[in-house]
């Protein structure tokens, strides 16, 4: 029982209370050389690389090796994994209407179970979990609409094999290079809550699968997660490039909010939407979703610009992410889950890093309960 | 994906270096009204109550119910809860020699996926959850050894309900009051990293399971479950109280450190050991373990005191945990996930503290990898 906090300053009368940043805001928690969020220049680099270069010359399994190891193999290949006997026991005991984030959680958590898993963390573990999760919410996502799983396929890599588990068919190439251009930009991002959830638990030594388990669960908020299905509806209400005039100019009429527009830290234009609209531009067959996403981004942009050219007001990754998921076939309930397969690559790898330079991760609190008093006779 | 970090300060030659504290090392990050840690006076209060009046006059049950509502009902009653059907299913999966602490985090995170928990979490939550899980321990320690889960007994108390499912007696009233006694020690210490990571994950808005199964997670890691075993292998070697003074001397001399003295915050008696041994003491039959560990504890002292005059080095918690855990017939292996079982309160006491006034919580990192930079050719 070696957890106690840090001595809470006392004096004489009781607890000194201390200045504190609520929600840790500005506080520097710990250092990375995993992501780099600029926001005011509007870029993300992964390990110096910028977003837009990994999206446009490489693949989700080349960008989590980047981030495990540090070392660029533009074809790295990394398949799906099989998911072990224990562990589909456990996803077929689910009952169907489970969330897929609380399935996806006991899923890794059971993962973690059926297995030993020793300290320190490697990079073998953090790619054996990152190929397995893709394999479980394929199967989750099967199991809840009765169908039975489908085995990895491991001439796939790891998101063309996802698609192909969840549907039964192998996608275009379109289709596969569309959600691997999202699961790139979705990979790392530096302290958020996830990532920091896992850094916590791996700093008490605890194992990967914990700190995932721990991660994903964090996800799970909406507050982190966030709600992609707005956006879904928005462009189902736009319903074609054709109305999107009006829709857009009727909306900021009314005051509605514009979804997928505007970010708390890019102020330029997110690096991540510009690097998922590229993709999508350069496709010869695109998703009808991703093509009405593009055409009613122009009229957006347009008319934002018209009406308030003091206040710019850029996409956001949201914006790009939502009509992607929809475009290749994914329902929206999968769509936070689905971001958790991606972040799995920079969580992973986060825990490597936190558990390479070691040290408990453990604040201090004000305490501003009553003080010291007897019990009620 | 709402989960952008606030923006690492950037300028024109690349992220600058903020200064930080490692580990969040008297870093501030929230207040609680929940618990007090007063190392310099030894004190720990829970809502302002000393912990020896908790343990002298309330039971885990009435201590738990302090903690979420802030009243103090003495007779308070809490019987453990019956494990919902796919829930066993999921621990009947598990393969027999998980580790206790694998299977009882997938135990809650199964528990969450089974039911609709919405937001914000309640009172009737953390009271379901906290009497779920000792179930559920006591069905996984059963499964492994091939032994069938047993029901609660809905008119016994929390605690004893736990060691009655766990061995299929009724335990006589010394063992329950030992154990409940360490449950009430054990089941609040401000924000240690498990605390904190139950409260991060709240923020986001994610719900209690989410929350526990992410500190259980995190308890797991050696540097905050402890290793009791240490202790308990410590009073094995001493094996009776009379060949205590030639072992510790000998100890003493040989430089071997001795387990369950001395802690990083109480620098007074650690008053949760404190409890514990009054406890012990009050005890008209007590487990031959605890009789043993009251009768080291003084040899010890006197010796220390004796030897360090200069050093006063005073018995922690630790010391009467394991034999505590041991008396009670709980093999070592079990003590990490039991001492999960106390501190279900106080994770889901934070969970409701956080709830209440909620803020995410999102500290920034410093940026130290390399420069932006171009992909290689």
């Amino acid at each position: 029982m070696t957890d106690a906090p840090r001595d809470t300053t006392a004096n004489e009368t009781g607890p000194a209370s201390r200045p504190y940043s609520p929600g840790l805001e500005g506080v520097v928690a710990g250092e990375t050389a995993l992501g780099y969020v600029d926001g005011e220049r509007g870029r993300l680099l992964y390990r110096g690389y910028r977003i837009g270069d990994l999206v446009a010359h490489g693949s989700y399994p080349a960008v989590a090796n980047l981030l495990w190891t540090g070392d660029w193999i533009p074809d790295h290949h990394l398949p799906t994994a099989a998911i072990p006997r224990a562990v589909m026991t456990v996803l077929r005991a689910l009952p169907p209407d489970a969330k897929p984030m609380d399935a996806l959680r006991t899923a890794v958590s059971a993962w973690g179970a059926a297995q030993s898993l020793a300290w320190p963390p490697t990079v073998e573990q953090a790619r054996a979990l990152t190929a397995f999760s893709p394999s479980a919410l394929a199967a989750i996502a099967r199991l809840r609409s009765g169908k039975e799983p489908i085995d990895p396929d491991p001439s796939l890599d790891l998101v063309a094999g996802f698609l192909y588990q969840l549907t039964g068919s192998v996608p275009d190439a379109a289709t596969a290079r569309a959600l691997d251009a999202y699961f790139i930009v979705g990979a790392e991002h530096g302290f958020n809550a996830s990532t920091f959830t896992a850094r916590i638990i791996t700093s008490t030594r605890s194992d990967i699968a914990s700190a995932v388990t721990g991660a994903i669960g964090t996800m799970k908020g909406p507050l982190h997660g966030g709600a992609p299905l707005e956006v879904v509806d928005q462009l189902s209400r736009v319903g074609s490039a054709d109305h999107a005039e009006a829709w857009v100019r009727d909306a900021i009429d009314r005051g509605e909010r514009l979804m997928g527009f505007g970010h708390r830290v890019y102020r330029a234009y997110d690096p991540r939407a510009a690097a998922l609209r590229t993709v999508a531009e350069g496709m010869e067959h695109k998703p009808d979703w991703l093509k009405l996403a593009t055409e009613v981004e122009d009229v957006v942009l347009r008319v934002l610009a018209e009406k308030h050219p003091d206040r710019p007001l850029k996409t956001n990754v949201e914006f790009y992410a939502a009509p992607v998921l929809m475009g290749v076939g994914l329902s929206p309930d999968l769509f936070p889950a689905t971001f958790s397969l991606a972040r799995h690559a920079g969580w992973t790898a986060h825990v490597l890093e936190q558990a390479a330079t070691n040290r408990l991760i453990r604040p201090d609190v004000n305490y501003v309960g009553p003080p010291e008093r007897d019990l009620p006779t």
